[in-house]
């Protein structure tokens, strides 16, 4: 396995990762400074600006985009709302084939506010994902399944395991014929799980890999969304798991996205993003 | 599917939901008189106590004692710890069997303080567990494997799926030998598994159900541990997941383990007990 020592080309920052306080355009010029080679917009960062221009900021630098975060989520409990939600992620898409986008990140969406009933979620989201795929390939930016932690099912995602993701892909575009759908991989939501090697070996295989997000697991975390910890700081064996990935044939770059309500997101996004160049290089 | 409706001797409490706040020996005649048939105490309850004189006062009430929780975690940091961790759970054993405990809960511990060897650590109670099976079956009370949330990976147990749990016990026990070991299955833990079904069926055809615990995952859980939902507040189709569990064979006691430290801990036991049994029996 290759080095991220001296490869910052090679790392990525998702803009979560800075807590949103500063319009984009300067976040991508504090991006740049620090050396890294890509870079992981929101949305409302991008529609509250004006998409072409920040993706000739973007292009400017350099910067690889290596995912436009993110999807509507899908499920909803009216036939009117799923196809809102269908048409936003289309409208969606189009942003990100502007930005140049590697892919299209798919946060699918929990269950619909009063449903007992996750498996017809699941479907919605496998209908939708079904509905989208054209768009994606007609633009040219593949859709990148993204499984959540389960501790997200109710309300967040209901796609919870990379398998699961592949058995999706799977169905609704077999062999990868599309070319337009794959998994991003974000070791915090998938650490835990006993069959992670295997479905990473599996998504390299099938050739879905489309990104690879790290932050770490804290031993002790204390809010479900916004207490991620930085590389290092936490349980997962970060260096050994890029290894399992690149492995698998996925070669792209390191992103980084860490939700820290109560800790990063009060510093410096400078020094946050000198941190981050750290431990991607020590410790990822 | 048989009814809950007029069958709270079908019906277990697991004394946790009631938080702990009184004695042993004043909680069991309040399960018994609100008339339930199953207790489920935790052992610091247990030892605060005399456990004979306990295991008396269940068995004058003619409860089902349905798991006594719960097992000390295993993977440590030193051998000399993880000695002690075992020689801690033959003597919680020898407790369970006075008590006449249908199952010991094994809830098997997170990754050592400090660690990022999550394989080691499933190692570890891997050799746990096939230490304590002989213990379980010389006194007569079955070893539980319980699969946490994976949100407990780090500091609770590395035990996350019921599948993975299955295969441990396959692994130590081949096709149930001993007769001592199986899974004890918590729907608060597994309810977004994509392989939930599967994983009970297997289960029972494996005659590996020790327990069948019930609560409710709450869209907005707002604690990792101390939220959980009385059953129907949530999101679980628990009266679908009870017939699954049934058609798999597992016919013995429905038991209710809730922890809530903002809602139901601060409760009149009576007025918790009550409204456990009205759910018990409208949804689950």
């Amino acid at each position: 396995m290759e080095t991220l020592q001296g490869r910052l080309d090679r790392c990525s920052i998702n803009t979560a990762t800075l807590g949103h306080r500063e319009p984009l355009g300067v976040t991508i010029d504090r991006i740049a400074r620090a050396g890294f080679g890509g870079i992981a917009p929101w949305r409302h960062e991008v529609e509250a600006g004006d998409a072409r221009q920040l993706a000739k900021q973007i292009q400017a630098h350099g910067l690889t985009v290596t995912g436009y975060c993110r999807s509507t989520y899908l499920p909803a409990a009216t036939r009117r709302e799923f196809e809102a939600n269908i048409a936003s992620n289309k409208a969606a898409l189009n942003d990100a084939a502007e930005l140049n986008a590697r892919c299209f990140v798919m946060v699918v969406g929990g269950m619909p506010e009063g449903s007992r009933d996750l498996d017809a979620a699941r479907a919605q989201v496998s209908e939708g994902v079904a509905e989208l795929l054209e768009t994606a390939r007609r633009v040219g930016v593949p859709l990148a399944l993204e499984p959540l932690h389960p501790m997200y099912a109710a309300n967040r995602s209901v796609l919870n395991t990379i398998a699961q993701a592949l058995e999706m892909c799977e169905r609704i575009d077999p062999q990868g014929a599309s070319g337009a759908l794959g998994v991003a991989i974000d070791i915090y939501h998938c650490w835990w799980d006993p069959h992670l090697l295997q479905s990473i070996g599996a998504a390299g295989k099938a050739r879905r890999i489309l990104a690879y997000h790290v932050s770490d697991w804290l031993r002790e975390t204390s809010d479900m969304l916004l207490d991620r910890g930085m590389m290092g700081d936490g349980v997962v064996d970060l260096r050994a798991l890029r290894g399992c990935v690149e492995a698998a044939g996925f070669k792209e770059h390191v992103e980084v996205e860490i939700f820290s309500a109560r800790n990063w997101w009060r510093r410096d996004p400078d020094e946050v993003l000198l941190t981050c160049a750290r431990r991607l290089q020590d410790v990822c």
